[in-house]
């Protein structure tokens, strides 16, 4: 950014979706931060004082005006929260949109392991994954967890680009010391130190003033790739080291069918999939598992009981034919939910994407219950998803999958500003205008108006409408 | 277009699906083209012949290079049939992305009648088509059947603006004389009145030189709105009508079990939905059926028997919870399937998204039918709808569907030029380039890359890739 002002103040139309389910729109609002703290100083709506009044009552102290930048968003312009990306794979932009007609192992083999393998090479790395991060980006994700693949140095390279960029991540190194191809698998030793020592790496290079646990870009994540791909011994170790540094922990769980029957023939005392992961110090609060498409009953109260979270990849488990979770239930139970794209098992890295594919694959769910006389799960309900849940699902709710819920996913005061200023209105994107629109020029209140233009924001806009985003107060790109 | 020349010669890759399931890719082909007629006059591959030599040798004449105007695509692009869609509703536009979680009915009377009926103003008409029709042309889609609405002036204004932007099209005035709310319903004679003078207008209109069946942008059809919005009179009346003109006609056929039923309790002595516009001369080898989503064996016997044509319509189905239409027994039972987007019951006009929302519904019915143990249909078989298939579904199969596959669908000589110049590096667009692909870069023939850049085109590109799009051998929008 040019401006050296430490404070900046926005004003205009804040939404949000500070609780499941509802939509918050502060139409006149107006909303400060502190470039140095990278957080929110305080919102409000219909502020009658002035920026400088307002920044020195948020914090405090005799604010001049001159260290102060506001920032006015247009009649079509929205500040909402980043998007949160609870699961996706690096490497595998290497073949993004390509194979999904492919059984879920072929493709593994023709493609994933393959491509994956190549990440060897770390200068194929660095210039790879620049163009990743930044496609990541433009289409508005602030917050992503990644799974880079086994290689030190290219995760490191993976967690220096997303540094550099300024996007904050999980960046996970994959461990596969089982049943892998020899040309891409690693031994047991070697799977646990090169965790251990990324785990330093990351932590260790942004030591200092930035490395505090909530406030950093990059943090490691434990992931082993999924319980078939890894040793007992290599799993046991994983949540050692979960717990010794106080880790996130992402992997993937009942995924489809065959995938499970392969699991439990790996580990055929655990009475189930998810309690492979429990029984190795892998599933607690702090855990991420996606898919999770084909529960047990006893694997959902595993997951309730251990506050662990599911990672919901709508386009990866329609694209591989998995099948649809049953995410209603999830949040009945209390199970915190967010959405992934799953590059490359899901055909884009957009959240805005997933947002849609959650709410069509839950009605395709409704409709073939109601088709079958399926009933839902108790405590459940067969309602279609709205756009206010989806988005909720991928800002507030993904936040929680994250376990940062406290410092983003809303629009608060103290949260941490990472934050999209959306535009309704460029030129020749997938949004109509509301000229356009009359449903929303004729709605019965401008709150009505704005709710609709949610909705055409959900169903309809692109990276083309993500007009900045920022991450810790900082702006990391502008389209 | 600033030429003057008749002719105009590409070269470049050009890709089509000729036959459902077969990708056509010629890599270093030549196309000719006839400005004056439209048409398609060669298509070869590798030519070693100059452009002139080749327009002389398919037309039979010795013709000028000064007469041929050369287009050389880059190595990023590739010529294609342009997309039809055999589905949607212009004045639903009003809310397009809004409303998808009411129930049907409340949606039909909340949104699509009340805006629909706004259209007795034929001002509102001329300003909102226009938008409408560019925005359609914009995500490539040369061919469209529109339902209008019940009013006369209005669709003659949206007749003339599409004739105008010279997009070719399918245009019904909306029959509604039963079951309608009073402020947007019509008495039985003004709606068999007013159809045949729309039909008579369009017709006229356009007489002479252009009004040859095959080439002309615009043709009226028949369109009862759906089964329980007409009377036995009504409907008799169309069926005469599209009898005594040869139009084509269109409807709604068993989109969801309540709308099943009400149709059913409208017409008590039909053996079933599809046999309603049956009995009334609606059912015939010019007809096209949006949804057919729950269909009985005697209503596919009857589609087949009739030569009737499904339009399929994913998105919509998806978001109106209103199932998955099970395409590959339509397929193998010889029915002809194309996409409809079905604006505003799907949120986009895109046909790129109807190709894969097609592919992700036919993998959640596959995924729904292992996990209940139901077989496909005889004849049928569950195997996931591959990129080529959609694409198939997208053009061929739309023209099918549109009774002009002798004339639209693929490159071939004598056929019109719709066609599209889709470019695959279009900066910032969503289809990462060819050095961000390593697996498209690996491939093991420029075939096989192809192959992949295609499915990359299917699942990940919109509007921007459309570089160009002709209609009628026209150039109608440059992106
Ligand atoms: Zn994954
Ligand atoms: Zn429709």
């Amino acid at each position: 950014m040019s401006t050296a002002a430490q404070y900046a103040v926005f004003t205009g139309c804040i939404v949000d979706t500070p609780v499941m389910g509802q939509l918050r729109v502060r139409i006149n609002g107006v909303l400060g931060i502190d470039r140095s703290s990278g957080r929110i100083i305080g919102v409000a709506e219909k502020a009658e004082l002035l920026p400088a009044e307002l920044v020195s009552a948020w914090t405090g102290q005799s604010v001049d005006s001159k260290a102060i930048e506001t920032i006015q968003l247009t009649a079509d312009q929205f500040l909402m929260p980043g998007l949160i990306d609870t699961h996706t794979h690096a490497p595998q932009f290497s073949f993004l949109g390509i194979g999904h007609d492919l059984p879920l192992m072929d493709w593994l083999n023709k493609y994933t392991f393959k491509h994956e393998s190549e990440f060897k090479d770390a200068n194929l790395a660095r210039k790879f994954y620049k163009d990743v991060i930044k496609r990541v980006v433009r289409n508005g994700v602030t917050f992503a967890a990644y799974y880079g693949t086994i290689h030190f140095d290219s995760n490191c390279v993976l967690a220096d680009i997303i540094r550099e960029i300024g996007q904050r991540a999980y960046v996970g190194k994959v461990c596969m010391d089982a049943n892998s191809p020899a040309y891409y698998s690693e031994s047991t030793e070697a799977s646990l130190r090169d965790t251990e020592e990324f785990v330093k790496k990351v932590l260790g290079s942004q030591a200092e003033e930035a490395n505090k646990q909530q406030s950093r870009l990059v943090t490691p994540i434990i992931t082993p790739r999924f319980a078939p791909s890894c040793t007992h011994e290599c799993m046991a170790g994983l949540g050692a080291l979960a717990e010794k540094y106080q880790l996130p922990i992402q992997s993937h769980l009942c995924e489809n069918p065959s995938e499970i029957e392969y699991a439990k023939s790996c580990f055929p005392d655990s009475p189930s999939y998810a309690h492979i992961y429990h029984q190795r110090g892998l599933l607690n609060s702090r855990t991420i598992m996606a898919h999770c498409v084909h529960m047990s009953d006893a694997e959902i109260a595993l997951m309730r009981e251990t506050k662990a979270s599911v990672s919901h990849c709508p386009n990866s488990n329609l694209s591989l034919s998995s099948g649809i979770a049953d995410i209603r239930r999830f949040i009945a139970e209390g199970i915190p939910v967010g959405l992934g794209t799953d590059v490359g098992g899901g055909y884009t890295p957009s959240i805005l994407d997933a947002m849609r594919m959650a709410a069509v694959s839950n009605r395709a769910l409704i409709a073939f219950r109601r088709d079958s006389g399926v009933q839902s799960a108790p405590g459940s309900k067969d309602t279609p998803l709205e756009a206010a849940e989806a988005l909720y699902l991928a800002t507030q709710g993904g936040a929680r999958v994250m376990t940062m819920d406290e410092h983003l996913g809303s629009l608060d005061a103290n949260k941490l500003f990472d934050a999209l200023v959306v535009d309704m209105s460029t030129p020749n994107s997938p949004v109509p205008s509301i000229e356009a629109t009359p449903a929303v020029r004729d709605a019965a209140c401008p709150i009505e108006a704005w709710k609709m233009r949610i909705e055409q924001f959900v169903f309809l806009a692109d990276d083309r409408n993500i007009s900045r985003v920022y991450v810790g107060g900082k702006l990391i790109h502008t389209s």
